[in-house]
């Protein structure tokens, strides 16, 4: 009911403001006996961290997160895993010229109506800085999928502005500084989101995630559907304004003896629908991609009132990426593994067998 | 858990198979006092029923639905509302030829996969019959947010195959044979369909949600948020393979000066986000748009397996729609609406308030 | 959040009001391949049903349960089931004496409070009639539990009035009209029962229920242990007051020493703490008892008020059972089977070993 | 599924170990602009402390508690209350002796039956000190009912051993070293805790709840009546066996004429309910009352199994309370005020009317 638990099998609920003391989560239904240890964590909370590379913001965040409970001589013990990263980037502010203004694009206007109060500091919780718990939890679901299933989750850049990025192959995107998986637009990249930066604009992106060796079964019709599960996942992701599976949009103009994905006894002979029929997972690969709208904190002036409805100029000034595209590739394949767990999980409450239909 | 319950505070519940006894569903949590009679179902179940016109399919299911219990002297009492659909076009036939055969772009092999076990009779579960008890129980979210809000929603064809129509009015959508807002492409759109039907193919299609007079504070961050729920609630439905708030996949070649809506003392002054900030409805009108794939159901053979693996060719007689889209129109209005209506109860249990911020 | 869903993984959504159209319920989640026909349902519906025996209500409820969906070829296919059960005894009746008036110990006053409206007719959704879904959904539970694990659920009347019934052995319970493990004392009850029924008045009843060869490892803490599930589906069951695990309030005067079941190398020396062990199934039986309260429709004239807050006289006529701790029997093993086998699902999708840990 | 988050609109999420390093909550829906500091949540936190007054555990426990997040400048903002109390007694220690131990009464048998995995270190999550987290959680709860609506929680202990301490005033419970409203018994009390330390022993208790000014109409029916969910959340604590409301287990040999409680113009003319009708509040005050079964840790050996079902024997030295009961009470005072609270918001959800019912 409250919003702040994602699962229902395997349960992630979040807390923390971007300028509070604390972001923190619990991760609730792990299965026991999965060898778990910070490290893991960080490998993917690095990735998300601000200031990895010069292209994405500046601002300094030392996500160091702590396991404080859950964990047991190297092992999760079924109980509730509690996570803590401290927000040390705490820097007493000035915060009157911001505090009573609606900035456009963000969601000062929306929680200062719904709740009557807001907590001013950055994005209060709906920073991006909120994703950090999202990562790490999606982290522990990425070890148990993979070690379970061989399961592998990899998220890239498709495009940014008009810079649409060859996908044929995703071995480039660990050594991109923008998880591109085009080697040859990498300085084509750079020198885009310079010239934003001199700007001050920002740029919208489209992310794509490819999840492999997927159980097949996985998916709860008629309204938990595999498809909608991973549609609410990522349209829950800050920027996000789109979601497709498989060929997406690219449906509307296509005949069914042209999508249809047909099949031989060496099985699927394409994968146009994206790894799912009729919600539920098919063995082949997951494939989903995202939209996200371009950054909201730019230097460029806008218009807007505070909160008396008086008309005001509004600019951001400080660190912030001009695409928030880039780093939402690890929070997307971290949502994607949430909602695979969730649903191992819960397919396996019922028919007991997940593990023995992985392909 | 298990995956016919949608909703947390106005849920719906659904059971049945296309060739079962009855379709059912139980809605519960509904506000009591609302006036409510079968009439106020039986409008949109006939929008959505198959041969309503010459271009959706011509099968007759009479959709006769039954109130069975929650309401009282014409009122709702608050306990749950159980209704129920007999399935008069049950003749008995022969499956065989179909009853150990996965149709290509169907669910009968992930169903068959996942339970070891399938009701081959038409779509089963999987039907898009299982959608009527959608459109009823969004019948009752409509009248009560329509009568407490006066919230308006409508949906609309927006696309099919290549061709686009207008949505600048959405005057023309309820004299439309194919709820197309477009009233000098009738007839481009109902040759084309024909011509579907010779071919025996089928033909994806685009279609448009708009709410209006949407209470301003709705979606719980930052798992349930309304844009999130909406995708779910959406990417749900049969058929349905990208959901888009907004501006949708084109924020990718977006700036952030182009993107934002900028606000005035006399309010938002565009709407490109779609309705929501930060996963809460800003009192905007809400715009989402959803991809539907071709039918899956068409005469051009196919080639697929049977399951022992042996390979075989697929043909689907019978009287199918060459656009599944067209009908999903008032499919979406319902979802849409137990999005909405769900989050207004939710909303006004924490803040109590929800009512009181309608736009 | 609504009410009429119970359980997590295996859940029972109820509609219906005793003098509606019907009673109905979606069971969700239940296990495919499990061999389920209305037969099944019957048996534990009959030993609910009204008019039974002489020595509870006259009242004639065919209670013919049908199963409208889920169960394909004599199996669950893993998909809702729906039931429903016609309400037949509806004969049109003057309630122009009730309509109005709270009846005491009645839900009359607090459903008017709430809701601002109530069914009048008979009890309405506050009836005893709800818990025939109750006895049908557990029926389906309880053949699964039995044929997976050997699970078996023994409800018996413990003591009625002053009358304490042994319940060393539980052999005679099925062929005694009350339930009762006592055949010395089947006359004295039977007495008592028609000495009520001439005075007008009701009495209370203590009922145990006694569950073998469940699962270890059942239970999901902190806030799901399989004490508190039992304790809320039986608090749950109209007329309940109080619930005990093992030695119940006895424990009160009980020493450590005297308290603790001691373990041995064979097992358990004794069952004081009723089969669970911090909130866990521990393999020994599990032992409920329950206190039910006197039937609240009695002859015997009561003071109230009606709507308007005017003091009135209340006596009920009619065909009601003067001891409801007698039907409640089969209701309150229905409950039980319903909790094991949620937690089934549950143990089994985070640990996915119940099965094997069977005592 | 998983069962560390309590509640559905007012939810409570836990973690932490006793020995771990934090035990940690996360308050989800609270409604915004409740004023709230850690004051708030010391003055239960202290009642519930370990050490207090000399007849509890003399084991300290440093319980200060950390709000992270969810309250910005002293009031709540309606996001994610983050609550952490770091284990401060985490001294290094020998557990070689317990390790592989399975102590009679304790929850060792059934966590390693379940999990194939244990936190050896004291009683790892099932250890009551589990609680501190909902006593934190209790007391937001009961701001803001208190606030809203005057409503008062009250819990006391009603019984030790065979004392039966007399409840006619609950005036005395606050001066109370044993929350008893009998100062007369007191240092009878004291007595026999002195006796039970000598003896290596232990005793159970039993504590009442009286909750005042609650609003009529809360709770969900069928299965989340207002009873059930108390059942449920008193069940859940900690050693509890046996949960009643109002007459409880004595209604067994009441007659309808006696239980009943009859109504008048001036209202109830007796409260044998316990405050609820149909699982409903009645604005009647809620009685509720709980046996606690004794300390299991006790230092008198009794006979168990290590995990390798070798035949040992058990004693517990160490500080333990020899009455749990006792420092339960302000834990059940806050599983109600938990429940309290969430019902108010579901049904305000639903009839959006809660507080004008409040009687």
């Amino acid at each position: 009911m409250a919003g702040n638990t994602f699962g229902q099998a395997f349960t992630v609920t979040t807390f923390g403001e971007s300028h509070g003391l604390a972001m923190g989560a619990v991760v609730d239904g792990c299965p026991p006996n999965l060898e778990l240890s910070e490290a893991d964590l960080m490998e993917d909370l690095e990735r998300r961290r601000p200031g990895r590379t010069a292209y994405t913001t500046q601002r300094q965040e030392s996500d160091q997160v702590r396991i404080l409970s859950g964990v047991f001589e190297g092992k999760t013990t079924g109980t509730p895993i509690g996570l803590v990263i401290e927000n040390t980037d705490q820097r007493s502010r000035d915060y009157d010229a911001t505090k009573n203004v609606y900035r456009p694009a963000h969601a000062d206007f929306t929680y200062d109506k719904k709740y009557g109060i807001r907590d001013y500091r950055g994005g209060g919780r709906a920073s991006a800085r909120e994703t950090t718990m999202r990562v790490a939890a999606g982290a522990i679901a990425k070890k148990y999928l993979s070690s379970e299933f061989g399961t592998r989750i990899q998220g890239y850049l498709a495009q940014i502005g008009h810079i649409v990025l060859n996908d044929k192959s995703l071995e480039n995107v660990r050594h991109s500084a923008f998880f591109s998986p085009d080697s040859t637009r990498e300085s084509a990249v750079a020198e885009f989101i310079d010239e934003l930066r001199e700007e001050g604009d920002s740029i919208g992106a489209k992310v794509g995630i490819l999840a492999s060796n997927v159980p097949i079964g996985l998916g709860e019709p008629v309204f938990a559907k595999l498809d909608a599960e991973l549609a609410s996942a990522l349209m829950g992701i800050n920027a996000v304004k789109a979601v497709a599976l498989g060929e997406g949009f690219d449906v509307v103009a296509k005949r069914g003896s042209e999508h249809r994905d047909e099949i031989s006894s060496d099985g699927f002979l394409s994968n146009r629908a994206g790894g799912t029929l009729g919600g539920i997972s098919s063995g082949q690969d997951i494939r989903v991609s995202i939209a996200l709208k371009p950054t909201s904190s730019i230097a460029k002036p806008g218009k807007s009132i505070d909160r008396e409805s008086r008309e005001v100029e509004v600019s951001t000034s400080g660190r912030h990426d001009p695409c928030v595209g880039i780093r939402a590739v690890p929070i997307a394949e971290a949502m994607v593994a949430l909602v695979l767990m969730d649903h191992v999980m819960r397919d396996r409450g019922q028919t007991g067998s997940s593990a023995q239909r992985a392909s």
